[in-house]
């Protein structure tokens, strides 16, 4: 009920990558994006089919060597329900690989409608006796600007489905720190949060040391990275800033625990277009993203 | 470009309210939901296509009276796409009438991820040439924790579409002085939220005199409301917390400027099951939110 999964993962492929899928059109080679127009035409259902086919391939190239994908909400409700349908498509489709997949929603609310987003994001729903799983995400991302109201409800789920949330604490931009920096009774707001994730999730802790609560960390701000590593010792941490938003692997290394686990870390950009910065064969896309998969997998394990 | 909009609807219809559409499956009359199960069964499509029905009458028996609505985001994804798809229809369905629209999915990222909310939910998406408005809400709600880098993706498009975003601040929850209280540099950090939302607004004021950034502050939270008010005279306010979460009348006329403008009030649970607390006929759930419509109306104005 904690990160157990999540560190199995890791573990098992030797690799503390997720892939962040945040679809733009334009990080779609053209072949693609005619099939589905051809078939959709040019609207928000053809571009969401666009982005499936997309993500299916990245997923087959993948699947076998990095244990997690994390797909962006807002490039999905982009294409409007056709790109939420899509979300909930590849969402099950990584699963079915095997995969861990973090939904990047950054939800937040209280009581009984931070409920409804637990359930429909990592639960299930009823339907007058009949239940589903309209998302059915390992993991979400969520705000906790709310304090514990907006937290608790998400608890049970994580409980009874043995899945995660990752709270936002110091974020990657570099804005991040116009209200995360500043002191609240003395002390980085963002730590405060920090504290807070620790505190929500003591009775989630299970045998991989970690607990349902995890923390987002920006690899941008090492300093605090280290911080709150040292100060967090059950939270796992999801580090957004690596590649294209600056962070290398120097940079990420205190989000580690000494044994390698403790920390998951993103690239989007760098995976999702790689076959433009190679300058491969459009078609072999995903053979790019595999490549720079296996190329950020040696960066972040060296310095494990 | 600020809220004019608003201020034009609330004035011409006198009447501060938001009706907030958070349509629970078990807010819905028996006959509405066997309806849509019989045309597609007890599934995801026929919850929501029921509760497109049940908005739908809604919004008949309310837009002459009631300026604006406010359904909120995690009871859709409930129902996964089908949901969202409900989501759409509800919001374009009530712009038809001359609602104005706040979608409240306190949606929070940063730069280019920010720029896609922005685009799915007040703006238009391009699909290669094809323009498109996924969703088309007049505001949105989002949450401010990561600073300017979270809130100016969205500026320039409330400039564009005439659009607005409503920032938390105070929220109306138990927890929400968990950290929205404490004191930041010594000032609390609702307080800093307020400050920062006149500063992001600063220039998109218009006749209104109202910025196009507004902020959430709770009804539960009178001596703050009052307090807000009088710090941040161009911003919006949205006001969450009366009725079933325990803010009466008094509590709320801190929010609103000399003129009864400044603030707009929000109900969900009290309008939408008016019908229950009534015991009247379920064949008339929507006569009996306009009931309580119209009686929310005279209770507010009376503090004007």
């Amino acid at each position: 009920m904690g990160m157990k999964r999540l560190v199995d993962a890791v573990r098992a492929k030797q690799n503390p990558t997720v892939a962040g899928l945040d679809p733009r059109l334009d990080y779609l080679p053209e072949f693609l994006k005619e099939k589905a127009y051809a078939e959709f035409g040019k609207t928000l259902e053809g571009a969401a089919a666009a982005v499936l086919e997309y993500n299916k391939a990245l997923i087959d190239a993948m699947y076998d060597i990095v244990p997690a994908i994390k797909p962006q909400a807002a490039y999905y409700e982009l294409y409007g329900w056709a790109g939420v349908k899509t979300l909930a498509e590849t969402i099950a489709y990584a699963r079915d690989k095997d995969m861990y997949v973090i939904t990047d929603g950054k939800r937040n609310d209280i009581g009984t409608t931070m409920e409804a987003y637990a359930a429909a994001h990592l639960g299930l729903v009823d339907v007058d006796g009949e239940q589903y799983a309209p998302f059915d995400g390992d993991a979400l991302t969520v705000n906790g600007y709310l304090g514990a109201d907006g937290i608790k409800p998400l608890l049970s789920i994580c409980k009874e489905r043995d899945r995660g949330i990752f709270v936002l604490c110091k974020t990657s931009n570099p804005s991040s720190g116009e209200l995360q920096d500043r002191l609240l009774d003395g002390e980085a707001l963002y730590a405060r949060m920090g504290d807070l994730c620790e505190a929500w999730g003591a009775d989630t802790i299970d045998e991989s040391g970690y607990s349902a609560v995890g923390a987002v960390v920006g690899a941008t701000y090492p300093a605090q990275l280290a911080e709150l590593r040292a100060r967090l010792p059950h939270t796992y941490f999801l580090v957004p800033g690596y590649g294209a938003q600056g962070g290398g692997a120097a940079d990420v290394a205190p989000a580690f625990d000494k044994d390698g686990m403790g920390a998951i870390v993103n690239s989007s950009r760098g995976i999702l277009c790689a076959w433009k910065k190679e300058g491969c064969d459009p078609a072999d896309f995903a053979g790019a993203a595999r490549r720079e998969a296996i190329r950020m997998k040696a960066d972040l394990t060296s310095v494990w």
